[in-house]
């Protein structure tokens, strides 16, 4: 059994505010257990220099810890001058997974910026960003659509992420901090609506581990990452009739 | 009339959420109308080195804006690279005004890290990060006391802050960003529970006052403060004996 | 009795030595006591990009001290890499109190830039700044208004600006460094030569004050102020009629 | 077929150089096709803070691209003042990779510091830091052990990576630059010689990917991965016995 | 006798590899002694700003150390997040004695930037850096030459550097690091191939020299560019003939 | 003849105001023509790490540029958030050029830093801060001799420099800025009170020079620092018997 009572395949409860923060174009909180991060989506009419005349838009992000959201206080990023690796490692991810469910061509000459910041932290942070911040572009998105000022959805897919790991030897879905800490191998999975595969990545600093294994943590992660895209689509739903947001 | 159909010496609605964050020692989310800040207050074993050796402890502040929370995005500051010249002079002014209504040497040698994070903005974003940042300082207290880690409390006062200004040619309280931005004169006041002066910051970039007009913001701001203060009370007494807290 | 055997009200001699410096377009060394502020006005033609096309001038001001300028070495802030919190609150003051007695429309698309640089420290370093800044500024102005390249004086007023503060319970004007130190109240005033108020910032980081002494430390430095804007007058007058720099 | 006439699962020709460079305790010359990457192996006799009083050592690694290593010339970090996203990811997956195959403990309290620097890029630079950091990694140790300063072998394994991907549909091994920038997916492996997995980040900002892919893509990885083991194996067979590097 | 055994004005052993970098116009690594710089030449189709408009090219030169290059490991500039000022210095130099032998207006409106990085220092690494940076300069030069990008030669003249220094009282050619650490005077000459001073930079930190050591050293110096200088027209005559590169 | 009517062995005016800043323990300003140099010297009782327990003392220089001392505004370096190349070869070369007419192990455990500061620049600042850093480093020194904390004179020789240069084939002595600007060779000459040379740098971006010219320039250069070191005896001989302070 785990430490919290979950089975090994049990998700904690998710819990999701959509555009609860009122100047963005798109806002999401997430809670995943005691983890809540704030999503939000920023439009900008205008894309980086390597897009220029390239007639595609563009979406990045950002990740940030509030100082009082760790166990013990983590120093603010910006007193100290610079982003930490973890964070640059994080919302290169974040942008990665997003920008991989859209067809740019179709989000005009715009950028689309994705702010995650951690308000509580107890594990799976970067996996409630992708899962969260997904909300907070299509909120974005659905306002564009209403001011008819897209003329078709962007959207190819949904994406939302979750993470996997061996305790003890045995494989768990959607750990916390306690477990991710003591975990002998550590696996995020970014992936589809469809079922494919957006990012996996598996870290085995303490003890290497064998194609079995690997195979059972994607059963796992799969699993979680379909519970959370019914929840997305329950979401949305209730703000658009999906057939718009998601064409055939 | 002013814009939001609020009395010139009206304040708007205030709501106070406390110990909403799991792992600092105290927190406080604050809302002042659009305007919500989140106050925690994080404990350290240790001092800063100007403090060695000399038995007391330490209040200092940090200010941050989360990207999302204005009306058109704010570039993360971590991603700067600085803080700006806004950020640090608020958060000096909320730390010079917490560690005003503190005795420090009943704080052992402990710093307390009142982290004031802006999560929407709408005006009046100091002031609030004051008035909820003494809440968090205060609950963060109260656990100390409760674990006998404080044998006596270190609170002298209450401490609370509101903002006044002049817009055509009207002193108001409690600006929202729309006044603000017009304002000619703006002027943020910090008082105690006893009514008395910590901080009072005036500005007339736009049209220099005279000492008529000082008066009648100091009395509106006054009024703001009181309410202010009324509230920490109610809030802290639900939580310990107010005579325990501020003894006479 | 004051430790320099001043009286209460009594301010420091002040001397000013204009247009010292031969470059800029004005200057202005100013000495306080023993404080020495070289303030130099350096004219660009162009604004800040956020008053493009606005058909207006810009006037800010930076801000330093000499490492040798103070009691103890005062680290270089060039070689810290980066402008501590002090010096960003200072040159915003400077700024944002120059800016107030000038008509923006009337500067031309140019910025003054305002440099206080701080030779020798003992306390008023940003007031004597205010009060030097001031008059390269207008040497400046003089300068263009020679060449006949300002069609009209952009100036609405003189400002200066001096302290008071509270010590042993007597409030006191003009503070020098020991006594800065030690006060237990301590406020800035920045006033036009009307008498009007630019900027108040009183602070009482040790025990907050009443109204009854603010209104005395309010009386005190209007009067200091008076008196530096008398001697701002006479230096002028030396340069150029008056009522062509302050037309009615 | 592929672009430089390679087969699918072929591997381009690797070439090493133990020991190339004097100063540090360890060093590597590593090619892999084009890829040119030095690999250093610097041994300090303290830890990292976090480590103080535990008795291990630690390992860590640094990357760094020379500016004329690439196609068009790479700005230099040092020069712009901070490492990129990039470089952060690189070097922290280098340091994890390393980690996982010692026994800490037995390090002595040491810091290994890997420095992996790129002269030459085409393609999979990071995958060859880490074949090649190994290799100096085991060189430091050879020589702490014949200076009889490591009482035991600290190393439990072997470790290399590869990179693999899909082009043109088709699963690929060892992508040059080429094949890298129009890849579908692209995926790095980083296994033991035991043949289990540290690392697998696979990415597909392009096209997400299926089950099956990822299993064909895992295969190719392995395969290349055990290749460049037995170049492990030869090289370092010439200078140690063997056993006495890696016991049972 | 030198602790090497070599003569007085006995260089160390020189080897040059040309064109050993792919990707930038012209690259040359250079060995003298232990002491191994890579000099690559990239060129861009742009000059700085403050060439706008004046029809010239511009040289400019950066200098990096590798951290496994050195006795103890230096730590990587990236990672401190600045260049030292020894960096700074070291390139700067190396850009005015390039830009010393070419004709600017020869050079189109083009940036040639000489990357030196040392793989391996051994004493003498900025003497290295230009003579080898003359290499890469020149070997891009010949490239666009053959490819017709440039109508004339840019080149004036050669240019190459070593360092003299006083030991123990004598006069002695091309330092390694051993004798530069306890070198009396430490002079660095930088000449042209018809023998002419483009810079000398002599230093007596330990103990100030007269008239006749400057003296002997210059023509100790002047000796040591003589071979320098042979050995590049030798290996640029492999490559085209050299008064095609260097016209009357 | 030159633009100001000077003879080519001419140098400018030189002027002297010792101890002109009261907190730091030496001082001078230096004017030579328009340039103006603030000169202090601070000391603190320790030294830096590479020198703990080996029982000598260090002097280090920085040097700054005020915004308002050259033509057009020089940028702020605090500002920019570093150094520039330019100031931190000058301040190395100050340092270098001080420490080498010191006996280290007559300072204590002390460090000498010397602050040059331009007030006004109009070319030859790094000479005329060596030469007043001299006075100001000597005046500090005669202020610990007299207060007892240091048995012995730590100086060994006095210490100057000035600038030479060729301008339209002539060399001429201590250029003025545009001199330097359009000079063809530029060279700095620091030299002892025994007419030694403690650093000689030479550079000649736009014409290398011969042997002849390097000749006549160091004549000039010496007649030049000759006439320097006898005004700074003559300041310190106002100050204190000179046999104390240079004993035989």
């Amino acid at each position: 059994m785990r430490h919290s009572g979950r089975d090994f395949g049990q998700m904690r409860e998710v819990r999701i505010d959509m555009d609860c923060i009122k100047h963005p174009m798109g806002s999401a909180m997430i809670a995943v257990g005691d983890t809540r991060v704030l999503c939000t989506c920023s439009v900008e009419d205008k894309v980086p220099p390597f897009l220029n005349h390239m007639n595609q838009g563009w979406i990045t992000a950002e990740y940030g810890m509030l100082p009082g959201a760790t166990n013990t206080r983590t120093a603010r990023e910006a007193a100290r001058g610079k982003q930490g690796g973890r964070t640059v490692e994080i919302q290169r991810l974040i942008g990665r997974s997003l920008r991989a469910i859209v067809n740019p061509s179709l989000l005009g000459t715009r950028t689309f910026l994705i702010d995650c910041d951690v308000l509580q932290a107890d594990g799976g942070t970067r996996t409630a960003s992708i899962t969260g911040g997904f909300l907070a572009l299509a909120a974005a998105i659905i306002k564009l659509m209403d001011k008819k000022l897209l003329p078709a959805t962007p959207l190819r897919d949904y994406v939302a992420a979750t993470s996997v790991g061996v305790i003890d030897g045995k494989p768990c879905l959607d750990l916390d901090y306690k477990e991710d800490s003591r975990a002998e191998v550590d696996m995020n999975l970014v992936m589809t609506g469809q079922g494919r595969y957006v990012e996996i990545q598996g870290t085995a600093e303490k003890s290497p581990f064998d194609l079995e294994t690997l195979g059972k943590l994607q059963d796992l992660g799969a699993a979680g990452v379909r519970q959370l895209v019914e929840m997305q689509k329950e979401r949305l739903a209730a703000r658009i009739d999906l057939s718009r947001l998601f064409p055939k």
